[in-house]
């Protein structure tokens, strides 16, 4: 199968290697940023460019892996011709492609992709959703060879999954930093909150999160947070934060 | 060493048990409730009493895991004599102690305990404290007999340590369990969202989590953001959280 990738960071990356390493045949990499289509290309040992009109008609498939912004900008001017069309984004609709494809169809794969680390892209759960029964049929083999955790979701989903992954990922990820942040001013080093941090995550799955809850909040101990909230005096948005998260850990086991 | 738990909680039993499994003498647990003195007393195979008075005084160590409220109830009824009394909070200063002992210290340990679950307890960080040379140096090899993690903090140090504890494990738990009620409302599986979680946490610990966060808030997606919010209508409290984390993480990367 002949690919095009349509954009050139984080998560084109990440998927990009994975496929050659699966041995897909790709073919050309297309990026606003013509550095970024040549480092790409380069790693990937196939053609690039960043004009639109220079996108190549001869892959099977085009994955486009662009900001939502740019997608208005960038693929009226791409010929897809009758070819296979997906894009990557949890937060949007299959039928955006229908101004620019025939056949289409989406492609997320539900994780989180930096350019600085690799990842095992065969237990990333793919979600797939297609225009056609035949199409479906294609994405889910091409999804199959590259992961084994294959799921079809409609778009409204799709969406949810994405909002989810938005307060189990990047939310979290934040918190993560406010506990770095605070142990800092003491000068005591983020690593001790390791083990804490893994056993949380590995409790969650393990469990259902909302059986384990634990900490002053769910326990309403009034004395702690409110010592806990005077401490964030200095960090008012961090203290808001603290008193919304413990209303909300409270309202829910009440 | 022979050792009197204060206490049969969560804390308490996974305390008891990993000290046994370290060949500590468990002389005797007490606890408010008979029940739960009898329940644990039965798993570490000592003497169990619900009558504070009643607490033996043979004990080299006694090791108070119950909760902060119960401290001015509980402690005055017992006769410590000149033994040495740790208590196990990480929120509570080490001066709480000098009304009811002579010897005093901290032992926290740094994690979230259920009975439901086992931990690996020598992975855990133990953070000590004392009110003597002496006394942190018996608290320092007891320690390291059940933990390869043994560092000394202030009482300030502590409750810093206790704080970024909230964030990195009772707040996140809670953002778990709101992906998890989302993905319920389409009837979507939460172990879908496992190799997500488990990869935010790795990352965070590879990697400092202020230079690996990723999502619509950090590039200010404006689109999908104000459809999250859309999306949460009937969640007003998650509603805000979302706006909140979101503004939090936006102005910490502007």
């Amino acid at each position: 199968m002949k690919i095009v990738l349509i954009g050139a960071g984080n998560l084109a990356t990440r998927l990009g290697l994975h496929f050659k390493a699966c041995g897909m045949n790709m073919l050309q990499v297309y990026s606003r940023t013509l550095a970024a289509a040549m480092c790409l290309a380069e790693q990937l040992d196939c053609l690039y460019t960043h004009v639109p009109g220079d996108v190549t008609a001869e892959a099977d498939l085009y994955v486009v892996a662009i900001n939502d912004k740019a997608f208005h900008d960038v693929l009226p001017k791409i010929n897809f011709g009758n070819k296979l069309v997906v894009h990557t984004a949890g937060s949007i609709d299959i039928q955006i492609l229908s101004d620019y494809a025939v056949n289409y169809g989406v492609f997320y794969p539900l994780q989180t992709f930096s350019k600085v680390r690799e990842v095992d892209f065969f237990s990333v759960p793919i979600c797939i959703e297609a225009n056609s029964k035949e199409n479906g049929r294609v994405l889910e083999e091409l999804a199959k060879k590259v992961s084994h955790d294959v799921r079809y979701f409609s778009s409204k989903q799709r969406r949810q999954i994405h909002l989810s992954a938005v307060f189990v990922c990047n939310f979290v990820n934040h918190l993560y930093t406010i506990g770095g942040e605070l142990l800092n001013e003491e000068g005591i080093s983020f690593d001790i909150l390791h083990p804490l941090i893994h056993e949380t995550a590995i409790k969650a799955m393990a469990h259902d999160p909302k059986n384990v809850q634990t900490g002053p909040a769910v326990r309403y101990d009034r004395n702690v947070i409110e010592h806990h909230i005077e401490m964030l005096k200095n960090h008012p948005e961090w203290g808001n934060l603290y008193k919304d998260l413990s209303s909300s850990i409270h309202h829910l086991y009440q």
